[in-house]
């Protein structure tokens, strides 16, 4: 018990450095006026939207939370109505734990902004610091949050079942919001950015335009909140699969000792984090993340030999995973990074036209997927190798040890992650507010930095959330054994087995394609509404002083859009999911499960590697080559950046958290297509 | 042994029959010399091109016939040497027919074309007749040649395993034939329109252009010789499977029955294929199609109801397989016919700019995954299940005859195939051969025709090749069990299976993005050099009497560069294939095909889905709406054509083989990988 005691006191620590890092960041000046009233719009229009969106989210949980009341952990007819109810509270508790999480990102970013571009005026440091500790708040109670409810369920109820409830109710939050906010955040992005950059030739950002406010919101809750809520969701699945298998092990402290000393090296990590005047900002939050990975590997690799319970073959496990993390981390950054081959030749052959933009693009994409998918198949096999001697049930375990050696520093990459929308805003609020040319160099140093720190953690972020399924995929088959009493083996050759995997290996598909769908509907109705206010406002494409275009409308269409696409495409997936269990069985169940993590982390590199691809070969011709600003190259470069926008922030990292929906759904079912399914 | 005689006989009629066409196709009338001369170009061009690939593909089987000799059917220090022998000899007999099948197809469809262009001048049913026979001989020569080599390889060795050596050199020719025709036709087709259509605004086909020959000479490497190669090694593959599943159960004889009915229901199909006068085409096409069915249908049911030995439930699975290859043909029409929903949205998206027809566009590609991936679930397993009640070993019997099914009709399926790039053809010999509107009204009506029909034979060979790889995957069972004699199960809990079905699943995707990278860059090039061209011939661009660009030089490139990309992409997939055999063993090698199969169908059929559909949008745009041609919306339609063109023409198509290929591969070199992994 000692560990989950110790998870509790780091958890409140890291609630402790947050606050602080809070109140510090509440206590930055924002001297100019424009700032306070621009930041004050985007502040409102985030918000807005969350509520709009929690709203309806609450109704979805409270008809869920009785679902799973009648079936959890096993149905209400023939089980213990107090372990529902309690599975129901837990689940209901995810659900809003999660829900805070997003509304603290919001709430600090939507400051942090500000302050971050106010600061710019003093320098790179002061602004970097302000970004940085704003999205270390993010990090640091994502984490907290989420390790401190593990370690308080295991202490009161001592049944690992209660963290799976708890899990999933994170994951149906996440799951709609990050699909909303993604849906959101690029609907705004390319509808401001087709009609503003490409039609009027106008700076990005440029207030005359009437979708800026509704840009920068979008930052906001695709990137903040909707990234919080995934990566929320990421760690207690890691959590709840890693305790669900280390329960009948009596392993459960190793877990909550290697998460508590992740976080621990997190915290470390975020208060060292510290850039040069003269340094580069993307190099110091990468330096931050290997001292992270480095501060973890000692603690564990102490704490594990001075337990003499603890196996050396486990944290092998974890530091695998870890490592694996890394390599995946830097893939992503050689598929992306501006410096690298694979840019360059996608931006000479933007030269050529948009389609050869296109297809060299998604060529590149496709390529990336190779070494990531065998990283993260290396990292599942050798896990599961090195612990196997340990005896029966270990080599899962394994596997989940190595998802939480991989999410073991997301405190840190949450930080790195909220960064990027923080100084993206700050940009934005930048050029608005008129601060000069050398302010906005800052801000676009420090928005550039975003990026390249982007890409690093979202391999991240893909790479745990795939060894954290194939946990689950353990986790499902130790529910499905405990209910049944057999042993289970999923048998491709078993045909219930093979078109479970064939209909899973379809629901990434189709998840992404109604997000990106949504995407162009809505996007273009806001380039219609955008047009209509350039025709009937008099004065505003010109500039003409006091005169505003109507942001709100803009903020009101992305709102209303997403919340209308992202219940159906959420729901599409665990409606099939439910089909297929009560069709197929457990094994129709266990290959689904697989062909679903098999498409999900190959559909989610590609995206988010094509996309962030694009993006830098587009900033790649801006900073002069092939022609630089405005060149043809140029205009296809910045179709291309428009398609890869939905590719890596709505559809590829959405995809992370429909795969851990879809797996934490059949294990929450799997007591009822157990005992009942049509061919099973 | 009765059905393997009348498969031959059977066979022997088809060749006549593809002798009577060909003979007839020869003798209709060429009258305009300049066609003549054109048409000449294109045959040598492509003649010429063949046989630099073939010199290149002999070095290749000549190696990999070394290896066939000294590990199948047992490594040769171990077993029979004459077995090895007969081996490498049905392989190299396996190649050789395949490349003997593009041949054929290459000379009757350049004969072809120029009647068919001057048959139009007679009017649509000349025209019309004169490029469906013209497929028809290619359709009667690859069914037929496949047919035969099987059936005699049964009867003289009374060995299934030998037709899985041949069926492996069908299949390592086909894998270079496709991919290096698929380069080649794209090179050519992108260069062609980018320079003609988009910069010069002149029309398609137009003599000026450098690379029209080019174009013309693609259509029949690519769609002709590879497509033929493609389908000669699935046809031969799901023999292949069927015969070592069925070989144990004694049940080869039912295989060769309703081979040799599909068969014998596609020469009557082709024979009484007709068009009306003023009849559609398209309609006529696709009438041929569902006849056949229907004749295979009622054929087979009564040989199977009066032979005693053959149950109905076998008859099931084959009748189940053939309405899902139906089923998953119509899906594609759906998704990629210019009458319905999917390409009127692309469409309408294209008015917003073009990368709303990319994302659109895509995103419709990835919603028409499920509806086909479900289907071949479902044939799978519907036959397995339907089946099953007979006994042991004949659940997969069930999935390969179900495959048999599906291919049953491919005699058809290749004739409309062959129709598509022979009046394609016939298009351009009109225009260039300046025969007047009249007859490019009848041309055109023709070539859209091919492009309806096409969608659904697509469907079709997709289909059908991820059915006959599960039937391959079986067989890969088979021959391990046969090896170590031990039962195998391929337990996706094992974590040498999952690591096997992660790397499998990256396969397709590298394959895919190598053959379009090297499109990519071949089409580069091509332009480069027209464009020279048109500043240094004068007269060339404003169209002076006389004055001709230089042909060949552009032939040359598409030439040269397809030979020296499709090596690499071949030599991938084989080689990480054995690496993975001989690392992770006979358990890696069977999640390997799994993830193979999975994400190798998922990506065929969203590759020639989108593709297909941004092709439709195009036409649709053209015929009128949206603007029509020239307008905004038209200028993004076309370069959605150009992003689909590689997708649906090179990388699409050439995945059905990618996947054959390495199921044979991992059959082949089971032996070998049983014996000895690192650790297997």
């Amino acid at each position: 018990m000692l560990w989950t005691i110790i998870s509790l006191v780091v958890a409140a620590l890291a609630i402790g450095v947050a606050a602080y890092f809070y109140k510090w960041v509440q206590a930055l000046p924002v001297e100019e006026e424009k700032i306070r009233n621009i930041g004050q719009l985007i502040r409102d229009g985030a918000f807005t939207f969350l509520k709009r969106e929690y709203r309806i989210l609450a109704i979805f949980v409270a008809i869920v939370s009785v679902l799973v009341l009648l079936v959890f952990p096993s149905p209400i007819w023939k089980g213990n109505i107090g372990e529902n109810l309690l599975a129901a509270i837990t689940y209901i508790a995810g659900a809003a734990l999660s829900g805070l999480a997003g509304y603290v990102g919001i709430s600090i970013a939507t400051l942090a902004n500000m302050r971050s571009a106010s600061a710019a005026k003093r320098g790179l440091v002061p602004s970097y610091m302000a970004g940085f500790r704003g999205g270390a708040v993010m990090g640091m109670a994502v984490v907290s949050i989420a390790l401190a409810a593990a370690a308080l369920i295991q202490l009161i109820t001592g049944n690992a079942d209660f963290v799976m409830s708890f899990s999933f109710g994170a994951s149906s939050l996440a799951l709609f919001a990050k699909a909303g906010g993604g849906i959101f955040t690029k609907t705004a992005d390319i509808a401001a950015d087709l009609t503003g950059k490409v039609e009027l030739g106008i700076p990005e950002d440029d207030p005359r335009n009437p979708a800026v406010i509704a840009d920068n919101v979008g930052d906001n809750v695709g990137d903040v909140a909707g990234m919080g809520a995934d990566l929320f969701d990421s760690q207690i699945a890691s959590l709840a699969a890693a305790m669900v298998i280390a329960a009948p092990l009596n392993k459960i402290e190793i877990v909550f000792c290697y998460s508590a000393l992740g976080l621990l090296a997190s915290i470390i990590g975020v208060l060292i984090a510290r850039v040069g005047a003269s340094g580069d900002p993307g190099k110091a939050l990468n330096t931050g993340t290997l001292l992270t990975c480095g501060i973890f590997t000692v603690l564990t690799l102490i704490a594990t030999l001075i337990t003499p319970e603890f196996d050396i073959r486990i944290w092998g496990a974890t530091f695998l995973g870890m490592m694996v993390g890394v390599i995946i981390g830097f893939t992503s950054d050689y598929f992306t990074g501006d410096d690298k081959k694979p840019v360059e030749k996608v931006a000479e052959a933007c030269k050529s036209g948009p389609a050869f933009t296109i297809l060299s693009g998604f060529s590149y994409g496709l390529v990336s997927v190779l070494p990531s998918i065998v990283g993260i198949g290396i990292a599942a096999l050798g896990a599961y190798k090195l612990v196997e001697p340990l005896g029966q049930g270990y080599p899962m375990l394994g596997i989940s040890i190595a998802s939480i050696g991989m999410l073991s520093i997301v405190g840190m990459i949450i930080s790195n992650d909220a960064y990027g929308p923080i100084v993206d805003n700050a940009r934005g609020l930048a050029e608005m507010g008129e601060l000069g040319d050398d302010v906005l160099d800052i801000t676009d140093k420090l928005d550039a930095a975003g990026n390249t720190a982007k890409a690093i953690t979202k391999g991240f972020a893909i790479g745990a959330a795939g060894l954290t399924v194939i946990a689950l995929l353990g986790a499902f088959q130790e529910i499905v054994e405990s209910v049944t009493g057999e042993i289970i083996s999923f048998n491709l050759m078993d045909p219930l087995v093979f078109f479970g995997t064939l209909v899973g290996a379809a629901i990434p598909s189709i998840f992404s394609a109604m997000l990106m769908l949504g995407v162009n509907r809505n996007s273009q109705a806001m380039v219609e509404e955008i047009h209509k206010q350039f025709d009937t406002i008099e004065g505003l494409k010109e500039g003409k002083p006091g005169v505003m275009p109507d942001y709100n409308k803009c903020i009101d269409i992305a709102t209303v859009g997403a919340i209308k696409e992202l219940i159906p495409a959420g729901l599409v997936s665990i409606i099939i999911t439910l089909v297929v269990g009560f069709v197929g069985g457990v094994q129709a169940m266990g290959g689904y499960l697989a062909g679903n993590i098999v498409t999900g982390l190959f559909l989610a590199l590609l995206m988010s590697n094509a996309g962030g691809l694009w993006d830098n070969a587009k900033k790649y011709i801006e900073s002069g080559n092939f022609g630089g600003k405005g060149s043809n190259a140029h205009k296809s470069a910045v179709i291309g950046d428009t398609v890869g926008d939905p590719f890596k922030d709505t559809a590829g990292p959405s995809i992370n958290t429909q795969i851990t929906v879809v797996s934490l759904v059949a294990s929450i079912t799997a007591t009822l297509f157990a005992t009942f399914s049509l061919f099973g």
